[in-house]
């Protein structure tokens, strides 16, 4: 490839390429077809001139005539602000790239903001009828599942093929649907056991926007979890916004007292931006971490690391979530029988603001 | 739309209409394309039935027909695992995706590695070749411009429209390009004046990696400015990650006591991770921020407002960036002229980090 030659007029086209060298078109197109009806000498030269000035076919006739478009696509049904703000999903979209990128394949992107569709209940539907409808996408990954997520009869209905990334593991492979599965009970344990050999028996969980299949089965697995232990659990919901976790904090935690058999000695948030916001709360009621309460999270980001005191958390290789569910899509589209990868549980990674309970 | 309706067979075809209404394909065809040789009542039916079956032009086809691909290119070259922990690509492609979406125009992302990539010259020109030969992509929006970039030039060879985001205010729009244009200069000036108001007469500046034109134009400015104050400045590079932040910020600061000429009482980050890892830093040698050290950093991102303490920073509205590039994008795709916008200018976000200097 050469970037400093002649200029040239835009695209290269296969009138170009017989104009130059003095052949038919058809000889062009049977020699860049593997057809035969042109010599191999020909055929050589054809290839040879195509490669130099950077011939490619028209993604658009490839499609048409393979019904291949070399593209996956991803929909964020989430406030693009938020989205803004959420380490998470730039982690996995770098993970799912990683994977895409090394086979040439494109990523397709949208953001529908929940506040701005006409039919709250057709939610960002209509992006996946478009798609497919267009025939955009040889294939999606779906995030944020929901009770009755009407994605999937969707895309049955259109034969498009669609990965869940961070489905339960009760979810089974289906016909061109293929699953990365993640255990919340494991998940749930590994915080309700880390918390309960450090002496606590009375805990608070801060948890993510209702109706989301994940965040429902953690919240739970760590109140039944801990219920098993012998532990109490007081719950908060909040929306996944550093705001909304230091309000929910301030509700859990105001007005108690540190000692009281109602105070709980630690508070396990739904996601690290909830978790720092409840952080800056705790400080402004004067409760210290880990003093008086012991904070954990649940992901991991570079927010845990930065923030100060460091925040604990459960820490989850996200973009590994992402490389995962890439690697499930292009098997799907290649015609691979449907599988599920159960993604590795979380590891408790253990900072400042995890303590044992003094009190 | 009807998701739950009697299963279909996939993709509503021009055959499938034909052969439900009973007429022939031709004829569909023309209804659907608006021509004549189809009475206005059959035209209604086909119309009415292709709505109601869901019924889109592939877009194989209407790319073909109308050299239209109804999207947007973005290619990030840097390592993924970076980009997943920099929330200004977020914040960026959240403010992007607005405009796009509301245009029902598609995002297509791409993420280079640089150090994945073949040739290091060559960077990630290959991926833009392939856009514009394949015809993947109406236009793109570039990022981190380098000197003698090479992609304007490779676009302009394939007669691509693109928008520079973040482009000296000395850059002027051309045939098929429009800019979103920042000055340096007057984002520098503003926080060497906060500095100097608040009695800092000796500072250091932390920059990201060298090569990027937006960012030696800023260091530029904030030396020059500070100099024409007599205010003194020394600088060191880092390359926007927070670890190499927090050793650059060592590298600077580490065996000079403070009160003494060479103590700087305030460090200028070149981006919100690098302050991070700065702030860190400080605490391991002991300097307390803003008690011996006042700190501010570029873009205003969540990380400043979460952090502890608040870390002062020159805010800059960067989904506002990605509106109005995308806007621009729009515009050259539409046919109409180029031109530029000039960003609104940053403006200081004063924290817990900014302090007086008392020493």
């Amino acid at each position: 490839m050469s970037i400093s030659g002649a200029p040239q007029a835009g695209k290269v086209t296969i009138s170009d390429l017989a104009h130059r060298l003095g052949i038919s078109k058809a000889s062009v197109s049977y020699a860049l077809n593997g057809q035969s009806g042109v010599s191999e000498a020909t055929r050589a030269r054809v290839l040879a001139l195509a490669g130099e000035l950077g011939w490619y076919p028209s993604s658009s006739a490839r499609a048409l005539s393979h019904s291949r478009t070399d593209s996956v696509g991803i929909v964020l049904f989430r406030d693009p602000e938020q989205i803004g703000a959420e380490p998470f999903y730039m982690s996995i979209l770098a993970g799912i790239e990683g994977v895409l990128g090394a086979h040439d394949m494109n990523l397709l992107l949208r953001m529908v903001d929940p506040g701005a569709v006409p039919d709250e209940r057709m939610r960002d539907l209509a992006v996946y009828e478009r798609w497919a409808g267009e025939g955009r996408v040889d294939g999606v990954i779906l995030f944020d599942h929901v009770r009755d997520d009407p994605r999937p009869p969707l895309l049955d209905r259109f034969r498009m093929p669609y990965v869940r990334l961070g489905a339960g593991p009760d979810v089974l492979p289906s016909v061109r649907n293929s699953n990365v599965t993640v255990s919340q009970a494991v998940d749930a344990a590994t915080v309700v056991e880390a918390l309960r050999e450090r002496g606590h028996r009375h805990i608070a969980v801060v948890s993510g926007p209702a109706g989301l299949v994940h965040e429902e089965q953690k919240t739970e697995h760590l109140s039944s979890h801990a219920a098993s232990l012998g532990m109490t659990v007081v719950k908060c919901r909040s929306d996944y916004t550093a705001d909304d976790g230091g309000t929910a904090t301030i509700a859990v935690m105001a007005g108690l007292v540190p000692g009281s058999p109602e105070f709980p000695t630690a508070i396990v948030y739904g996601n690290d931006l909830m978790a720092v916001g409840g952080l800056q709360a705790l400080k402004r009621l004067n409760l210290s971490v880990p003093g008086h309460v012991s904070v954990i999270s649940w992901d991991d980001s570079i927010l845990c690391r930065l923030s100060s005191p460091g925040l604990s958390a459960l820490s989850r290789s996200v973009s590994e979530f992402g490389k995962n569910a890439a690697q499930l899509l292009l098997e799907l589209i290649a015609g691979h029988e449907p599988r599920n990868i159960q993604a590795r549980p979380g590891v408790l990674q253990a900072r400042e603001s995890l303590g044992r309970n003094l009190l």
